[in-house]
């Protein structure tokens, strides 16, 4: 059980927590069944896309029942814990949602580079790995997705790839980069958010 | 010609009606066209994200034009008896909807335990098979699809799996359980409907 | 550098800025990203799903960079000429949707009857690898695709195909055929927006 492995289910199991939250927060009718799903497509989503695209088959969540079992899991301790973590001004919905992000965009990045795809690509892949299953969820559930939204959010997600590419050919260590441009990317989001930071708009 | 490949245009036939008359229901303007594209995504939708999920090329409608064929009947049937299905209680549209459920989620479990899927994501599968036609065409009318509704959907089709994985083990003749398994799914369903059963809410 | 390469990237420029226009026209708040997005989806979405349900890897925007590069200048060239454009009554943005689509249409459609798809499922997939990108974008942006209302979108395209189809057993030129079947479609749905024309309704 390798160290890239771990790190995989840990996000998998994040973001499943991200979407049980995202979807409780919402107060809409849920049962088991629901959040579940929600959790699971929110974990599973971007990855699954990534995959498909790039013809990286079989699909992790597909070969290996380890991945269901931990999103399982996942949904059953954010539902135990949700009054907990909800209650305290949402910070733990936003702190899973964007760690998942940074481990998911230099994950998705590295799995497009090994699969010999384009570097700008590769770095788009990232960004779809970690930000599409909130966006399949968001669409599913009728809610605009975050990502059309004037945030910074796809933002960091690239700033960290871009780190993650040019400290690759700089032949940092893999472990350090994969550690640096994830936190860069955790970090930048989580500053975003607190400081309300945005591009400029653009109107017609 | 076996009978699973009969089967299975017969599942798509229904889903094509289903879906017909679901976008019919919702009253909306509506042409020989778009009717076609709502009865072809819910008749495909499921079966297709299942095949390209795990690569089981070529995707059936694709290699084989019977499939559009039978769709393209089956549009025009439920055009043609509009009026007289839809006027005596909606029944029909969940009748054709709720056969379509049992077929299909059997069959998408049966053809993902067939690519060496492991079992509890073959079940995953077998309900993507089944749910996600009507789920993509409900994303794409811009409702909320039922599956995120607090109704028991998703319950009926993994006990009803559940059952075909057991009773595999246990050697049943296939066709036999096949039926047992489908017509779980489709019983257990209408119940719930007319009893209005549902899983208890989670609420924060 | 065929032609069919070039064609293949002006359609994708083309239907990059129609995404980044329609985006704007909407006078939601975007910025540079969201409505790259935006530009990207469009432009990408169609012939990526169609390459995925015929298993026809690598995707091009994958392989091959120079898509992303069409894409990110398209977009920026749409955002610089944003007023200009949109001020004119949207007629630009008309024409480079309509462009595209007869493009996408005939060129998705090649495509499918290249990799043995049989022809029925062909021109659906040329139909998808011309509206899909669209279709995509709207439901992500949480509107109706315009797919799915009662003007005459899908008609022009299946036409096209039909015409091609036809014109490819008489052994037409290859060139003069899609020119002949793409400025079919690009006409008829000209004229059809034009005119207003629209198939009879279909109502309960």
């Amino acid at each position: 059980m390798t160290i890239i492995y771990l790190t995989d289910l840990v996000g998998t199991g994040v973001f499943a927590i991200s979407g049980t939250l995202a979807a409780l927060n919402k107060k809409k009718d849920h049962d088991l069944i629901t959040l579940f799903f929600f959790g699971f497509i929110t974990a599973t989503g971007g990855g699954t896309l990534r995959d498909v695209v790039i013809d990286a088959h079989p699909v992790v969540w597909i070969s290996d029942a380890n991945y269901l079992i931990v999103i399982v899991l996942s949904v059953i301790v954010a539902i135990l814990c949700r009054r907990w973590w909800l209650g305290i001004l949402q910070s733990p919905l936003l702190v899973f949602d964007t760690l998942g992000i940074g481990i998911y965009t230099i994950f998705g990045l590295k799995k497009a580079l090994m699969m010999g795809v384009n570097t700008w690509a590769a770095i788009l892949l990232g960004v779809v790995s970690a930000l599409f299953g909130g966006v399949i969820r968001d669409t599913l559930a009728n809610d605009v997705p975050l990502l059309f939204e004037r945030q910074l959010y796809v933002t960091p997600c690239v700033t960290g790839a871009l780190v993650y590419v040019l400290a690759l050919t700089l032949h940092l260590d893999p472990t350090i980069n994969f550690l640096l441009s994830a936190g860069i990317i955790t970090g930048f989001r989580l500053l975003a958010v607190k400081k309300n930071w945005s591009l400029p708009p653009i109107r017609v």
